[in-house]
């Protein structure tokens, strides 16, 4: 069923209808959009999918951020596992869980969300289902398309480490959240703002890369998985990384409420940057691959934060 | 992230070892599979994508049902939608919410029934996303390919309708479980059966069909949406109904249990029986297509009873 929902306290017509208005496009793509058993849409001889799944509570919070601001920051999500594989994204499904509490307003911002998201990467959402539940789930599918798929595993001895920006600012946001820390500044306005729903690196170019993943983890965490899936070792400079001029703005924030800033950066996931390996790329360069395994050139004080998330 | 996990009480190695054992492939189509930021597969011109959500308490039980008929269900439910619109489905992605305290094997026969069920279709499931939350479940977005899709707005003035086999035997089973009726031969047996997880008529060739759904929520309101969706009445002919062997069968179920055997069949959904239009199509022909509006040639004494699942 595309679109099948239930009693949810107002007209099951009057969310169809707003959705299929917020997700109408007039995209030649699109062969039989939302409305009939399935979407049909042009394909590529190579095809990428990945899945996320977001829960109210464990990976957002509704009292923290706008429907628009979720709809935004899991479509970012689950855009990011595409453009990692060196691919563009070209379709979106979303399936959602409701409690049947949410205003219809409610509905429409998380789905204008979602488009507006999938939008900046030039995709369209091509389907969903509504079901009702005792809290808000989301899950999404993305879809894109590649010619030559970079994958984790690509990462070669003499290779150079780069990011496509400073992560940690989405784990610097949480911080001042889950502290009830106000913003007081441009800087922790930022960190709470990519918190919320992070701003990808969409105009990167790691296409020469020889491997490459996002960071939904943490630097560290995604790092070692593909020094495991490639068989080597990367070693990270702190030195380069604390060149970069963001790295001075996380720093003073860091700071401000005595946190130390590498366990934002190592540690911190959901900013979604991108982590690339190869002779030479735009971003950061924060490192080298070496002969070894797992991480070198870097020690954490502690686990990263989003490994359990918020719950 | 491809089967990301947080912390669900056992090793998140434990999980993705098995997962990945379960869904383990040789085939072709797989370029990239599980374990990468996203699945790469061999990809056709005309792709069709369908999302489904169902939800512990709403769609399943975990009391009813197994691990492994849950998978199943959803499994079919989703590889439905891609049938009905006269596509193979060929891949699946499945996001799933656990609440920390299922067993690893719980999750491993999960798989293995989205995996039982992918089989009998032909399909793979090649990604997935695991995530935490205080109930389960599940998302599934299946992807098929056709090159000329059956849309539900294809009926036309003449046309003979037809289902694959006869639907109720889902809602019947429904009855029996929320009655607490035992099932005491090898009807009722059946009817449990189906609605743990509905036997799909992979067999059946409607491939010249003129229009084709999938009865996900009720004969009735799927064969309304589809004479909207064309501008035609679908004129239903219960004589012709009656006439199956199936409805002998399910009508003494439905005595047994003194239920209206029509409630059955035309007010329960989840059988996924295929409901299509069409000059001459194998299955059970039910009516005829007359210009109009809505449903002709039938009356329902109460609203279909999946209307509001068993919530």
């Amino acid at each position: 069923m595309a679109m099948g929902l239930m009693d949810m306290g107002f007209g099951e017509a009057d969310v169809i209808s707003v959705l299929r208005e917020v997700f109408a496009t007039p995209d030649p793509r699109i062969l039989v959009g939302i409305g009939d058993d399935a979407a049909v849409v042009a394909g590529s001889s190579q095809q990428v999918f990945s899945t996320d799944m977001a829960v109210e509570g464990v990976h957002f919070r509704s009292e923290w951020s706008s429907a628009f601001e979720i709809g935004r920051r899991i479509t970012a999500a689950n855009i990011a596992d595409v453009l990692s594989m060196g691919a563009q994204c070209e379709y979106l499904l979303a399936a959602v869980s409701l409690t049947g509490t949410e205003e219809l307003s409610w509905i429409e911002n998380l789905a204008q969300g979602m488009k507006a998201e999938a939008v900046k990467a030039g995709a369209v959402i091509v389907g969903g289902d509504i079901a009702r539940a005792t809290s808000i789930t989301i899950a999404m599918t993305a879809v894109g398309s590649t010619e030559s798929p970079i994958l984790r595993s690509g990462a070669k001895v003499g290779n150079n480490i780069f990011i496509s920006s400073l992560p940690g600012w989405s784990a610097a946001g949480l911080h001042l959240l889950t502290n009830q820390i106000a913003a007081t500044n441009e800087i922790s306005n930022r960190a709470i703002a990519e918190f919320k729903a992070p701003t990808l690196d969409y105009e990167i170019d790691f296409y020469a890369a020889s491997s490459m993943s996002d960071i939904s983890d943490s630097l560290l965490i995604q790092a070692a998985q593909m020094a495991t899936a490639s068989g080597v070792s990367f070693k990270l400079d702190p030195e380069l990384i604390s060149q970069t001029p963001e790295f001075l703005e996380l720093s003073l924030l860091a700071q401000e409420v005595s946190v130390d800033v590498w366990d934002w950066i190592l540690g911190g996931g959901e900013d979604h940057v991108f982590l690339a390996t190869g002779e030479s790329l735009p971003g950061v360069r924060i490192g080298t691959i070496v002969e070894g395994s797992g991480i070198s050139g870097i020690e954490m004080k502690k686990a990263p934060v989003s490994w359990s998330h918020f719950t």
